[in-house]
């Protein structure tokens, strides 16, 4: 099992163009290829800007247009690409949003379909109704890499600890999440949910967002991060476009859980927390 | 249902002689009453040094002599008392980490055994192990008052995510923590652990800890504190003895339950956490 993983975040500015959006991926992951980042993670709906009404016109099924580039890309820079999410329409006509991982041969190892709508109707603050036009998906994901197994949910999906905890109890010693926090939830609740979930789940929590644009109808909060099995804060970029390169060491996912024993600890014979077949 | 509850937090010293903790829990009850808290809230382990070989020294039976003296506290200042947790022995002689509720009549309505016991060692950090003199609880606790439901649980117990949705599952907007956290953990996750378990259940957290007494064999972090359901800590202490009274809004609680739907958009379809029968 290889235990170092090198991690680039791509904090990217979302643009109409679905194309502009594949090519800047593209730019950067060719700038970063000669730091030899072993997976490079973007933003939920980085190739979408993010509004309802947005997700029926930009979807693509799976094996489509956009699925493919980012398929091509992650083969061509050997690189396990999280690549986001996107919206997807299935055979139904139904949009999803959904998070796909390729890994460095392209192939498809992961799909998340976003399982919390985001609902939200702050007095004053924000406002947003994922379920207008979303469905939503029904399954915990994980994926099995060299590096050991990685959780992967999106942003909402991240605000329920039970979820976490099912991809913890799957073996996730790193959970992905394409994030995108608004002005409202950003700078109260951003790193403060990241560190809990880690520091609970004794595990590494790679959260990517897309980057600000005061424009936007939502306005991303931006500030990607990468948060330790301690609950620290190890890396966190500003609301700026750009990326980061982090190698994280997994050893301390054991030395952490070992140290503070958490999840050996549940009262597993008083609760029980599973999920329904 | 009453919706604004006078909350007094006393972090006290705590004295080897059992007399000495019960007279300086009496003389802060007194000094307070002129301001007519409805609830009053200590420590963990607040007569009784925290270590393991005093436990079984200093326990007692429910209904004892320091059960006693609560009760009639309680009662004799009218006041709802979240008497921290105290060691008890059962009639087989196991002991348990202990929080006693009584109410305004000195009535015990709730009785809460820590049921995940905190044994940790970090290297070059803190080193404890309750299990080697305590026997866990195995029940969740939630009591009735005239502010609605209230959770009870100690310490360590807090560290469980599953046990906090399952006491706001039977009801809780408010959540009593008698705790003591270390030198270690106190300031890298005492107030991430209390901000991200009231917003992820979206109640009040009400976390006391006795003061910080820097020869003791386990150095109590101190930093009583309150947390809103969104998440803020309201009030919080420094590490010294001394009292805080907070007054709190209960209707916080529907109107951001009501905004941000965390508890509602559960897939509970998805998963399931319940209670083992």
């Amino acid at each position: 099992m290889e235990l170092h993983m090198k991690i680039a975040q791509i904090q990217t500015n979302v643009y109409k163009d679905k194309k502009k959006n594949l090519e800047n991926l593209e730019a950067y992951l060719r700038k970063i290829a000669p730091e030899r980042p072993d997976l490079a993670a973007v933003g939920e709906m980085f190739s979408c800007p993010y509004a309802t009404e947005n997700f029926p016109v930009y979807a693509e099924k799976e094996g489509g247009e956009t699925w493919t580039s980012l398929s091509e890309l992650a083969a061509k820079y050997q690189i396990y690409l999280s690549a986001g999410s996107v919206p997807e329409v299935d055979d139904q006509g139904k949009v999803y949003n959904t998070a796909y991982v390729f890994d460095r041969q392209g192939r498809q190892i992961a799909k998340h379909r976003k399982m919390h709508l985001f609902d939200i109707a702050i007095q004053g603050g924000q406002y947003f109704r994922e379920s207008d036009t979303l469905t939503a998906g029904n399954q915990v994901t994980v994926l099995k890499t060299e590096f050991g197994m990685i959780g992967l949910c999106i942003c909402f999906d991240f605000r329920f600890p039970e979820l976490a905890r099912l991809m913890v109890d799957q073996g996730a010693k790193v959970i992905l999440v394409p994030a995108a926090f608004n002005m409202t939830t950003g700078p109260r609740h951003w790193e403060l949910m990241h560190q809990s979930r880690a520091l609970d789940n004794q595990c590494f929590v790679v959260s990517t967002s897309p980057a600000r644009d005061a424009n936007a109808d939502y306005v991303a909060w931006g500030h990607s991060l990468i948060v330790s099995p301690w609950g620290d804060v190890i890396a966190e970029m500003d609301e700026r476009e750009g990326y980061i390169i982090t190698e994280i060491d997994l050893n301390e996912v054991d030395t952490v859980r070992g140290q503070l024993p958490l999840l050996q600890a549940r009262r597993k014979d008083i609760y029980d927390l599973h999920c329904i077949e």
